[in-house]
């Protein structure tokens, strides 16, 4: 990797675990002189102030909070793009990177077409593959994205050297950098963690809605709690995710109902060989995921 | 807890995880002599003897190997409990405990009443709740047990001294015993620990089935991970378990289906405020939970 010229400030809109322990790593490595951060929680901006996340806070997007940043990372639901994408053009300076790190990438593709079209070559969608039930300025962390994956969706109209600035960034803190397709990346997401969300929220709902459900958490071990992580994820940033993935997710409803139907009938025939197979099959294809890791 | 007495031989029916780690600490605190072994693997017995979790390896139940034991531990997959019962019963001495460590408990009462109808007093129906993806003698483990739960199912003309002795034993492990009826047991264990294997094998199954799957499957994160860590589980034993408990699963499958048609709907209609809801439900219901973990 050749020497990165360090960033003079970065304005992380959204002080969390996600911007944070980017921003975090940034500082480490002497690739940001100065962080400033924008968020609406007062206390969450203290907190991140104590712990060096940020170096300065606002409570809003304005001249003093934009107008110095070479890179403003927008880091808060995905819902928010669009008005975040508005409220910060009249104080972009014009070479300043715009970035995310929505869950979601059609969705931001769109926003910055749509409110940054003369900034549009300098507006990089990305996606980092890390993440935790935790969240905050509190959860921020050194060393998150170390072997992570990090994806960036070109909408084609991208100066390359931004996006090269851009990728250098993530790959200087730990990542693995890949491009997709907005709509590719949205479908496999979908497959691999969106609908994983949904099933642990909806399976937890379950037994919410279960007469018994609190008596029967008293004998719930590890299997649940490893199954069910997931739906102790912010319930805000999920809606949002889900909402802007929704049509790459009723498919998959369709899906998994489709794999209830089987199971159902395999149950109710008793059919000990054919489940048997089915169970099989589904472990050997995340055994050899996991072997893959 | 009062001074228990050692037993003379334990002789285990499927050398495993489960059984193997209760065994191993059985022997480190001195409560019992002579583990004999029993498994139609004679590979596993060998790995079982050398790592010292059984003192002698039997591939059959005959007279030699069942008839010293004072308790004869049943730890294989629940349909071929039926089969051990009937094949135990000429070689059991008359004040030998039976146990097994099933995961369904209707299914094992109905199989010492079938079975062993002049040796019920001391047959005990037990389920140790702890577990592991892991299989096999290798997986034994020492500590397995300490502050986990162990469910017995009373049929009701158990002799209270052997029950009692069984209790004594999981609690020197470290266990703390609960007592339920065996319908009680089936439907929560359906519940919190049946269903999510049935989902994380269903999703799974969903990936597999999916023409683009493999592809996918290179962006799997840890949240992927953890929700299906219960789809690496032994399809055999999987397949058993589901197949004795189905009743309560079919219902559980039939509530799962109206979680998602909720959650379709909630997609479609795009009512944000209603998915939020729908998740925080969700995120509280799983946070009290491990709150009291």
């Amino acid at each position: 990797m050749s020497a990165i010229t360090p960033l003079k400030q970065i304005t992380l809109i959204g002080v969390g675990l996600i911007g944070g322990s980017f921003v975090l790593d940034l500082k480490r490595l002497g690739l940001v002189e100065t962080v400033v951060g924008i968020d609406l929680n007062r206390e969450n901006l203290d907190r991140a102030l104590e712990r060096r996340v940020i170096d300065a806070a606002f409570t809003e997007i304005n001249a003093e909070s934009i107008g110095g940043a070479d890179l403003v990372l927008i880091a808060t639901p995905v819902s928010t793009l669009p008005m975040i994408c508005q409220a910060i053009k009249p104080f972009l300076w014009a070479d300043a990177l715009v970035s995310d790190v929505g869950s979601t990438k059609q969705i931001t593709v769109e926003a910055f077409r749509t409110y940054l079209p003369e900034h549009l070559p300098r507006c990089i969608a990305a996606h980092p593959i890390a993440g935790s039930d935790r969240h905050g300025a509190l959860a921020a962390q050194f060393g998150l994205y170390q072997d992570k994956k990090l994806i960036i969706t070109p909408h084609g109209d991208e100066h390359s050297d931004g996006l090269g600035r851009l990728e250098s960034l993530w790959q200087a803190v730990g990542a693995k950098t890949f491009r997709l397709s907005a709509a590719e990346h949205d479908a496999i997401f979908a497959a691999v963690s969106h609908m994983p969300h949904l099933l642990a929220f909806a399976f937890v709902h379950e037994i919410f809605d279960h007469p018994d459900g609190q008596a029967y958490l008293n004998f719930a071990a590890s299997g649940f709690r490893d199954f069910t992580r997931i739906a102790s994820s912010h319930p805000a940033i999920w809606t949002d995710i889900c909402l802007a993935n929704k049509n790459s997710l009723r498919d998959l409803i369709g899906g998994i109902r489709r794999q209830l139907d089987t199971l159902e009938q395999l149950l109710a025939t008793g059919n000990k060989a054919a489940l048997y197979t089915y169970f099989e099959e589904a472990k050997s294809t995340r055994d050899e995921w996991l072997k893959g890791q």
